[in-house]
This record gives C-alpha cells, sequence and structure tokens, in this order.
C-alpha cells in the first residue's frame, strides 16, 4: 500500500493503477511476505508495525517476491526497504494460508475512505499466502524505516499489539512462538542485547520473551551453567559496593 | 504429472492439456505444497516417494492449492490423496522458494521422453513456491497409496533416498531437522510406533532419526526420567528370562 499518498483522491487513483500495473507484472501472484520485526527496548519487547493514516490500524511490514528472485532474496530485500538494516538476524518461520485471510473488510473501508475503489477482481485483491519471517534488531541498531504513503511506523510494546489488518495478530503470535524456542535453542538473545549486558537485563529480556517473571538467582544459575556467558569487568555505576558484573555471549551475534 | 499415462502420445499429449486447462482455474499460481511422509518400519526410517517409470528419478508426494481452500486443508487432502489416510499427524515445517528450483532439466528431458512437449511459459512450467509438510504414519497404519499416471510409489530408507528432482533432496533434509526436534519437544514418536512397545525399539527408533547410536543404559534412564512413558505386561517371547517390558505412552498419539 505504498502508493496511498496525502493528495487528491484522482491521484490516489492513478498512482494505485500504477502501482497495481507494475506489481502484477514485477511480483509473483498469490504469494507475499510478511516480517516480524522484533527488537528489546527499554525493557521491553517490541515489533514494528506501520499504522495508517489517522486510523486505529496497522500492519506488519510486508511486500512481494519479484519473478526471479529468491524468497530469502526478497524477505532480505523488504527488510532493508522497511528498515534501512542489512545483515541482521532473518528467519523464516511460518506460512499463512487461510482462505479468507486476504479479505480484511477493514482495508477495504480505508481504501474507499483514501478515495481509492477497486474492483474485487484486482491483483491487489487477490488471495495472497505470505511466507512469513522474523528479524532481531540489536540494542544499539537504529532503523531508518521508509514510511509506505500515507503510513507511519512505530515500536510498539509486543503485549499492546492491538487491532492489526488480516491475520498478522495471529502471525506475531506465531513468531513469539518461535524466538521463544530459538532464544534457548541458537541463543539469538545475544542478537536482541547490546554487546554487553548485565545479569539483571538478561533476565528481563527472557522475561519480556516469556512473558513471565524468573526467580533471580535459578535465571542465574542456568545461564551460567550453560557456559554461554563470558564474564567480564564489573560495570561501573558510581556505587562500588552495587556494580554488578557485565557479560557477552561466548559465539557472538547469530547469523 | 497425475497427467502422465501409459498410452500413446497423442493421448498423453491431450490429457496433459485437459489437466493444464483444469489446473490453471482450479489451482492457485506459483505456490504448490509437498509432503515429506514418513514410516518407522523394520528398524528403518522411511519415506514416501513417487517414482517416474523406468527411469531413476522420483518426487515427493505433493500438489497444488484449490482457489478456495485453505493451505492446510489442500495439504490434508493431498495426503489423503496419496495415501488413503486421514487423520494423521501433519505439521507445516518450511517453504521452499529458490528462484531456480522448479526448473529440473532432467523433468523436461522425462516429460519429452514421454511425448509430452510444452512451451516453456506453460502453466505446470511456471515458478512454485513450495509450502511443506511433513505426516506420520503408525506402525499399524496401512496406506492406500493413488499412484499418479506412470509413476510408482515406494518407502524408501532415508540414507538411501537419492536423485529426488527439484530441491525434494533439501526438503527431506530441512523435515528431517524438525523431526528431531519435534520427538523431543512433542514427542511424536509416539506417532511413529505401534501403541506398545519395548524399550529396544524405542531406542531403534530414535537412532534412526538421530541417525547415531545411543547407549542402552542411558537411554533407558533418560526416557524413564522424562515420566512420558508408562510401563505395561512383559512382551511375551517364549523365552520367559529374556521378555521384555512393553511401554506405551502416557499421552498417545499427537494430533
Amino acid at each position: 500500500m505504498r502508493f496511498l499518498e496525502n493528495i487528491s483522491d484522482n491521484e490516489i487513483q492513478a498512482g494505485f493503477n500504477r502501482f497495481i500495473r507494475e506489481a502484477s507484472l514485477k511480483y509473483l501472484s498469490s504469494v507475499s511476505v510478511d516480517t516480524v520485526i522484533f527488537r528489546f527496548h527499554e525493557s521491553q519487547l517490541q515489533v514494528l508495525i506501520f499504522k495508517f493514516g489517522d486510523t486505529k490500524y496497522s500492519i506488519l511490514p510486508g511486500g512481494y517476491i519479484e519473478r526471479k528472485e529468491d524468497l530469502d532474496e526478497a524477505a532480505h530485500r523488504i527488510l532493508k526497504e522497511r528498515t534501512g538494516l542489512n545483515d541482521i538476524f532473518l528467519e523464516q518461520f511460518y506460512t499463512a494460508g487461510k482462505f479468507n485471510r486476504s479479505g480484511d473488510p477493514r482495508l477495504k473501508r480505508i481504501l474507499r475512505r483514501s478515495g481509492v475503489i477497486l474492483k474485487s477482481d484486482n491483483w491487489f485483491h487477490q488471495r495472497f499466502i505470505s511466507v512469513c519471517y522474523y528479524a532481531l534488531v540489536g540494542g544499539e541498531q537504529v532503523i531508518s524505516a521508509t514510511e509506505p504513503h500515507n503510513f507511519h511506523y512505530s515500536w510498539c510494546d509486543i503485549q499492546s499489539v492491538h487491532d492489526l489488518l488480516y491475520d498478522h495478530n495471529q502471525i506475531i503470535e506465531k513468531a513469539l512462538e518461535k524466538l521463544q524456542y530459538d532464544i534457548i535453542q541458537k541463543l539469538v538473545g545475544s542478537n536482541l542485547l547490546n554487546e554487553t549486558f548485565t545479569m539483571k537485563e538478561l533476565q528481563v529480556l527472557y522475561e519480556a520473551i516469556f512473558q513471565k517473571k524468573f526467580l533471580r538467582t535459578n535465571f542465574q544459575r542456568k545461564m551460567l551453567n550453560l557456559g554461554i556467558l563470558v564474564r567480564l569487568e564489573k560495570k561501573r555505576t558510581g556505587e562500588p559496593h552495587k556494580s554488578p558484573y557485565l557479560y557477552k555471549f561466548r559465539s557472538g551475534k547469530i547469523k
């Protein structure tokens, strides 16, 4: 929906027609890509969403697959277009294919309000099966999101994500399940934190991902027993007796 | 490729044209489904493959998604069509989307040898992104595979699968990784065994899936410690002092 500009109705309709003409030639039919982009910020697990104009509706960043592009390449390109970031953790986790997933009536209302009237057999309204990827943006990484026309990006706390269009709320749930698995199996936590961190910060990250509290002593013991952390010097806090140790992951970031 | 019959060249071409005409109306473009169907038989982990005519080439059972059918429904229908089985464990695990995955030149040669000549822009030769599912067929379940024309099904030991067309060998590798995960996390082993089994049989299953040997005493202790097994009476072997215990899974089959 990069085609919707805050301009006159005729221009919107013309721009939209142009997009559709190009899209149906440029991209595969029936298949799209959606991405769930996580970051860990101020003790919260957040996802990147794009909110439409002054409505309360948002969508996940997504796009289409060029006719001669590998599926994974398409996902990387879309991530780059939406966040400016290259070379970050990105992994396929699920393909959404309910018959009725594309026909969200709220979207049709929003389009109509923006002056876009489409026939029901328009390319844009076809049924799309969506291959879903999740990405991890590190604590020190800054995104420069490109905002599709009339969409505005924001980071939303995972427990406050409501009213996404299509089946995007379910897609986020699936992504969170996969993240819960990968943080144990693949230690992808290193991709969400700064290079060094305190045990407390690590625990808060795990609590945000599993959406529950852990006992401090148990958590610390388990983490240290895994042998995945390297202990560094103490953090400078100005209060010498309360300074916690800093840690980093032995393995570094996961690709 | 259900359209290829062992009949005259003209009939093959006519049947093929009919299939293509119907398929392009009936099914979504650009997306297909492939299934990796596992069973555990005579101490071997096996997959179901369809071998083409008298060639050495095989494919995984697969199909297309009807225009008004959920993706999961399509996978269940295809599984039912190929094996006669309903209501068995079936789960999506991966979507294959390399640009060049559909253009296997070996397939074109096989088709040409069967008298089928297709233009390169034919529906059948379009690029397909394939959503992959794996299924588990239990020890007591009998399949009644429907064989697409000129294909013959067989169960193939996992380590002996060679020369599959397309990227189907890689798809089997991905399926095996997922099975290794799910047998630990979801205890899907119950779906591959008879209802009751000896500890030895369970160990052989795990060894077939992980493709390595386990120490008998370690394996037994770990399995019993998990608390997932129920011990039943001893197996009748005719040799009373060597009769092993039978077990079953506490949870039964996984849906």
